[in-house]
């Protein structure tokens, strides 16, 4: 069996679901999946798609046949991914060690379809967790008035390794245009609070002195808006007056890791889309 | 425009996808939502889908056009519904009067697209809150060695009144079998507790005892095994070793009233499908 | 058994709670609850404690003595209340009936302890709920340029029924500054966001926007700055990108209906403290 | 400074906590937390304090002080914990490597204040994992017929070590009613139910066949009888029809890592009480 996964926006019409499905039948494929969305609003269809196909079918074919029969017949913006080789995913990371680990601990246990070819870091801090995952950890100071000689060695290393997602596993340094450019839609951030509250820095500071009951933590793609990009997955834990900043921060941690774990799933599962800096989370 | 719901099962094949959104399309519907589901274990396919067809459509043509083209080839045991007048709703209870405020309160907001053409009960308790929102309030006691009067007067006022669907907010009798067959899938209970946790008599006390941190309710098909139908709805709420049966009895009340509520939504909705004793609930 | 509930905030200092356990046990009281909390920032001890006497205690008495041996030594802040009248709780609503009929319900099933003096609105739209539930209905139009004129009204209403606690269910004005500071921290609002995401107008409207993943509602009290006071009680709800405004304006009801009498309860029970535009809520 | 951690519980009776709270200020202590709770049913009086002293105080003499005072007049059973040596705690496993993972990096982040002298495991698929955290690994096989050598190699290690706490992080096996007695209270098991939901083997393959839509897990000190021992903490996550057994599996092991995390924290600072197969969670 070979398997495809497709993904559609496009102008909202009529007969387009009955087209591709009729398409994958056509074409010998059994849909085990399917999930569209139509956003009334801006009338744009949304379609994620999973289907088999016999072993002998050549993807290559059918990728041209449904570009020049459905593609450009409803204009449609459109990726068939086969499955193949792991998404390769670049961590970022500065001082703080719990994403990192949970994200290491996850990959190691089976539990994320990718390699990881580099943890980059503006710090050494985290270089022992690197090694004892036998990731290959490469320390890139961010100084102030340099901070072009650091994105310029991150441009080089993530082409290098033909990078396909960046991870800032609580990276404490702001993403520069260019770099956002290079990854458009492929840099996820883990943000500490239920966005849009809190926005910036120091978010459980914030909310300890607003006194919220809920805390909440998100992972978004990075735009250069800062903590304004498109969100993925958001979860929050209760809290009370007696939890004290640095309760925050613990409790916080494994929202965080939990949130942005999530997060890392979506994406390598091919499960987001985004539009109008807003997600469609096909589930 | 009208309208209609579109709820099938059969067994797993190739093409129905394809078959059924083509049919839809060569009628001039356009289809507004699709979901889907394969039993990947039974080999069963299931699927939810609704379409808009112009004014002028006669869906009694369409419909039989269906059952020939499409229903008889895979198989189908297939509903069409269209927007019609409302499910005719009744509502027995015995004393607690929660759930009961709760449903007909959202029954006056709009919330509930249903007509509730009686309140049934083996108590009188509850008539004032039945006439101060004019609903007609039947008693109908059931009495030792004369359940089968009761069990009459039901079924003849269920009858008369052509009810649908049959919602159990907190009425502590058992169902006989006679009723339940006469409603199949149509009879909608909420039980204090996260099922299968707790079933039976008393559930709070017994969540109590066991020293649980948190308690649940279930809404789900009524069948003969005593609270083991197809589950609908679940939530929880947490609680701790200082909250007493008392507590656990008033906390319950809010989760009682949601996950019941959510119950019916979901059925007047045509959102739920009933197999092999699980429910596939349609997003 | 006569029964208190003891309230107390002051600076921060060495034996408070030796004291006041020893002041209610040389009293022959039983305590049977207690809850203490210190903001080390601020230095501020706060504590609630329940604690039952033999009937024939003069309860005015040990005021007069706690007043004397200890509230002047620790220079607390501190209420005794004693189990008497409810409150009396007056209830603001709009146009927006749920809310209104969440705490009726609740009211008549005997779940607030209180009385429901009035409800009063700046529309005659909910008159017939009141009348249902026999509650004595205000109608106070408030126009533009005469808003002086309603505030008048409001203040000789809530004034004459003595009453202690206001409500505001989904009231869509906002509350000028006279009336909030006759009512410090005695009025409760529901926001129908998980402040401080989205205060002010059409939240629903925001959080759709944004593309959020989670909503929420919050119950606070009214300060003068709008949606900015102390935050009792916050809940969320998880939503995705298929739901339209009008389905989170839906699923918020339920949010906004438990959250805000949640806020009511802790209020009646003398469970919350507001310090430094913060509460403390003892559980 | 120097801090003690007190937990007492005792046949309920007046003026304890005044007598408690009165013996630390006359000792010159500060108590920095109090929470207390009464069994109203078996009249029993439970209460966690911490409370600091003075650098020179001899927290010897306040122990038998304590125990000549106060402990004997109200028949007391009381642990006074002083900040000293961190616990030791052992991690048994058999072949699911997440919660160990999981357990590790919070360790190695300095989030659990302990030491881990040892995992014990009946296979040896973990130990790179061990080795990777440099923790001494022991594979321990558990033999048909030969477990009573298991058992007792259990014994000589953890006694060796003077383990206090013993983690059961997914580990397959019995636990045998020896090793049971020799650790009460201090074996702390995660199971993948909210518990007493799917006790015994295989949890998530029956959720799946009961049609749940929660599923959860459950930390609990071990007992005798198999899965119903004292709650720690439980946690729940919502599922669909459309969850696989193996998405259930992969879904809980979130759930699993969270609430067994939170019952060691809970244990580690000494938050726990266990009176008639319950806990008392202090927060």
């Amino acid at each position: 069996m070979s398997k495809i996964t497709l993904l559609i926006h496009c102008p909202d019409a009529s007969g387009i679901i009955a087209s591709v499905t009729s398409f994958i039948y056509d074409h010998k494929g059994n849909i085990i999946y399917i999930d569209q969305y139509v956003d009334v609003e801006n009338k744009i269809f949304f379609m994620r798609l999973e289907s088999e196909f016999a072993e002998k079918t050549e993807i290559g074919v059918i990728k041209e046949q449904f570009r020049n029969k459905i593609g450009e017949r409803y204009q449609m913006t459109w990726q068939m991914y086969t499955a193949g080789a792991p998404l390769k995913m670049a961590i970022f990371v500065s001082k703080y060690d719990h994403c990192l680990y949970d994200i290491l601990g996850r990959y190691k246990s089976g539990e994320l379809d990718v390699t990881i070819p580099m943890i980059i870091s503006n710090h050494e801090d985290l270089k022992p967790i690197a090694e004892s995952f036998d990731i290959p950890f490469y320390p890139v100071p961010v100084l102030k008035g340099k901070k072009e000689e650091a994105e310029a060695r991150h441009l080089e290393l993530l082409q290098k390794e033909k990078i396909d997602l960046i991870v800032l596993a609580r990276y404490m340094q702001i993403i520069p245009p260019n770099l956002i450019r290079a990854f458009p839609n492929r840099i996820i951030n883990i943000h500490h609070s239920f966005l849009p509250a809190f926005a910036g820095a120091k978010p459980y500071h914030m909310a300890y002195k607003r006194g919220v009951k809920i805390i909440g933590a998100t992972s978004h793609y990075v735009t250069e808006e800062l903590d304004a990009g498109p969100i993925i997955e958001q979860d929050i834990s209760r809290i009370s007056h007696s939890h004290s900043i640095k309760d925050l921060i613990l409790k916080g941690r494994d929202l965080e890791k939990i949130v942005l774990a999530r997060g890392i799933k979506l994406h390598i599962s091919r499960k987001t889309l985004v539009y109008n800096n807003k997600t469609i989370i096909f589930i």
